[in-house]
């Protein structure tokens, strides 16, 4: 076993990563060490790595939440998962088990939770420190590369797209196109709904189609919110936003037939402007989605396994990680970057 | 049968109200015509009296809505009820029947709906017409005085409360203790919630207390927030905002722990700004509620007709309604008005 | 207008059905007349004919219930549909529009219900009568033969199916490759779910598995139950029970995993085995389903319109009536027997 | 702390328990020590002493497993709870935290679990061991006496009455009013719905209408079914059973509206009937519901602290435990036995 791994770390806020040689970590009782393969880069990595948000990561950290490879090393007590396991390593990297939200299923929102590659080293790095028990299980049918965006974009969308209570059948407009949007689509036909791609790129649009999407509408058409409603006769049962400008989140509530739901899983930092008089007279209902439970994963990762959800990502190198957030800023960036770890 | 009657008409858009001689109507096939004891008088009455809404209604018309009284006539093929029945008039006089909304017990939101009152004529009269099979059915035990608050106020709260998801045991905060918040805080009880009222002036907490409430909290209080995050161990589950204000709105979401759900039932003209990152981080569900269906009216008069719910009521005459609407715009009216018709 | 239509009629229980020329009836005011262009023949018109069941219909009466063809003619006051409108004829001919089932979206339970074929003439004929309000609507791009299995079969199943409450990506065990069966497979694979079609005989294996069956099982094997808990990872999320007989319902009950539940379609007239002690130990839910609301045959005729479903059918003609029951009496027919009728 | 404790042994099945004097256990990482202050005793702990059930436990064993006292120490690791803290200790001992039950909040039905005084000690014993993530909370306004009954009748009640899926206003009938069916009756009444008693003594009828049900009916009169269909309009939403016998189960089916929901939380060995043609007709929902989750225990605890459930019981010494099981065995005990431990 490798004594010394290669990581990408944040030495400080808004300053590139620094490519290191570190100490592989040894698991504490009940934790495993995973020999990570592949992991995807998130929009998220980005803002911890310049710090954006109120409560912060604690510099110097490793960066990275969507981590796959084999369990390399078990400490005492494991049970779940054994030398050699596939799995995948996510943003949700432990919480109590205890409280209200561990006891029910919603662990997400467990006020004790740590997060991977924030409050704990996450998995820009050859290997990394997990909680097996919330971890992903990797299909044997489904590679690392594929595997790799589902463990926060796919789980996320799936799970939002879930929240919106939209049922097989029903249609569902999926707003923004991108590392999320992309694989909603997807992950939408799959639980036989019928889809709605909106975006203000028309390439964007033909990729939705191309995925599946029944019906594509431009955001900065005048008439778009007409043209949903006409071909959808009425307008969508529910629509999930993953664009995060307050525009298309305005945009999208339009978009809604009475009794719609809409599912924002993006973290804008401004305010949303909700009209009362139309939601209280068409009993809108708005709701936030936050990434995914250890079920919602498990689920997402179920789908990719069968095929029916196939994520686009290139493959790169963990040293072009200050490039590849460069070309994030500049939003650059078509589908998923993927970090090729061993 | 007479053949005339007294009513309230609005002949002219923020003019006051004639009480004039009209002619009793007679009601045609599937219709039938109620004699009113009693009707409640809504803020809704007053907005359709000054035409304040984008859809208007067409002067002359009676308004009014909670009407209360006894099946007088039935036209021919009516089955549900009959001459002598004890019945009340809601806001929702009629919808289609075969819509999506329709077949699915949401004909509220119907897009063929009448509305008594507004597009038909009201319960601001000693007869009006309606239909059968959009009747709510009054108890024996109900006495009309109670029950004509229940046919508007009533309803729309307990639709409210039942939006907001909320379990027996688990914390509601009724936000606004006046003609619906007061009501709001027996019917959440009488469902098995823990209540939280907020209001801004202190002898409406004093009633909610009386009616029950577990804790009261003046939403002017800087920790008002905090207030109720601690009593309630960690904030509400829901909340149902009847206040019209989009401040009480704002301090109603932050009485909500995560996975929380505000229903809104109140129709102010502006927006509420909805803070989306704490939205998406805390899984928080914001949805519009309005008035009730047939089901909800019927399960709403039983819990009345149980002597779980009193509405606070002062009867007054017909003649008063002008002077009724002064009060009411001035905010100097306490619980409900009925007016008694017979 | 034709004056006269052919019909085939039950004059006496258990007598073959006779093929006579009546008049073609007016629709009287609510009521539309439909020129039937296709129906097709159920089990149940079988027992119809036969007055099998406890509440039995009146001889001479027209049997039939998945009618499909024109609106020919309207009564006075008929707002949902107009003449030369597409649409379908269903089991439920009418409900009250009121009562507590029919006000919350399940008037297939309300008590005051009429049937067609049952206790009104049925689709068995040329043109019949029908309520405007409980008609399905044929979107345009669904031909009438495989329309006209979806009036029944189609939306029982794919009611069923939603019964089981099982959801986008789980398993669900169809037990019973029927008419009914084969068009469940098809539901189950278009809303997501993962697939387990369980059978005794293997024509009608083969047949679920070019329908889009995961897997297969043979009822007759005697490891049938470990098979399914083996190739499902623990057992099914739910069943769906079309066989009638109580055997096959025992044996889907093994099927599931803990907190799976089992939809049941069929009417044997006896008596159901549940173990109690396996039941509450894994917390199984065992439901009953009845055809389907008018909201499900929408629904479920959209699934066929889109291709997703295609119901397998011969056409024969209405004078074959009496060969077909044989037919069906022996379990000699596969698939569904449509009428050509215009 | 004391080195040595009393505890009641299974030797052997069905011989007398044992009092013996054994070693006080000390709690390994992840454990902790409680010090009981009373328990309750169930049905449950009979059938452990005797072996009834298929998977039996291994003597010698403590049984016991309503269990309310301190925290005596604590292993390693060990956050939830800390010395002092009141906890009580119920049936389901611990469970694996991460299979798809434990995922989802269902934790009862999680295939590693152990259960408490089964597969390890129980709490007829003056301190035990016990999983710090699985112990309920003790309101501090909760009395070990009245405590006690709720770690598992109580809890076992309120989940099956959430199972029948009954909502606030509507009827429940609780079919057997014994140790569980007198808590049911309070739960049921807290949790808003309307009560339906049901049993074949008197005294037991007149205790529940005491407690707050609303009708009672004696399950021998030959009119029982109607007696209930009478009172509550037209049959019960949903009833739940607590006893044992078939044909407790077959009346409670008759209780039923259609679309209502039976829910069963005894466990006896045989079989029940179901009527397959009612059931599907009358959409009935037959389930199981085996003890309760973490959550529903937490629940369960608050409604007792509240004061809005109140077991009846009586305290009695450990050394008694043979002639309680006697008793038990004769059907004399009334409400619950509450051990005094300290």
């Amino acid at each position: 076993m490798a004594k010394t791994m290669k990581a990408a770390v944040v030495r400080q806020f808004r300053a590139p990563l620094v490519i290191e040689e570190m100490t592989v970590p040894t698991p504490a009782p009940g934790q495993i060490l995973v020999k990570y393969e592949a992991t995807g880069v998130c929009h998220t990595d980005l803002h911890a790595a310049n710090g954006d948000w109120p409560v912060k990561p604690s510099p110097p950290f490793v960066p990275g939440h969507e981590g796959v490879g084999f369990v390399a090393a078990a400490g005492t007590g494991v049970k779940r998962v054994k030398e050699g396991d596939r799995v995948g390593v996510p943003w949700l990297h432990s919480a109590c088990g205890y409280c209200p939200y561990c006891r029910t299923g919603w662990e997400t929102l467990c006020g004790s939770q740590t997060n991977t590659g924030y409050s704990v080293n996450g998995t820009f790095a050859e290997f990394g420190l997990a909680d097996p028990d919330f971890v992903g299980s990797l299909p044997r049918s489904l590679e690392f590369g594929a595997a790799a965006p589902v463990l926060c974009a796919g789980v996320t969308v799936y799970k939002g797209l879930k929240e919106t209570e939209v049922r097989p059948g029903e249609w569902v407009a999926v707003s923004g196109i991108g590392g999320l949007g992309h694989m909603a689509v997807q992950y939408a036909k799959a639980m036989g709904m019928n889809v709605v791609a909106a975006d203000i790129f028309e390439e964007k649009l033909a990729l939705a189609k191309q995925l599946g999407a029944d019906i594509t509408v431009n955001g900065k058409a005048k008439d778009a919110i007409e043209q949903v409603t006409r071909a959808t006769n009425g307008g969508v049962h529910g629509v999930l936003v993953t664009a995060v400008s307050p525009i298309a989140m305005e945009q999208a509530f339009g978009f809604l037939r009475s009794k719609g739901t809409m599912a924002l899983v993006g973290l804008p930092p401004g305010m949303m402007s909700l009209p009362v008089f139309e939601t209280v007279l068409k009993r809108i209902t708005v709701r936030g989605s936050i990434v995914g439970t250890r079920q919602d994963l498990e689920e997402s990762l179920l789908f990719a396994a069968e095929g029916k959800v196939k994520p686009h990502f290139s493959w790169e190198s963990l040293e072009n990680i200050n490039d590849i957030f460069h070309r994030m800023e500049a939003g650059k960036i078509d589908g998923r970057i993927v970090l090729r770890l061993h």
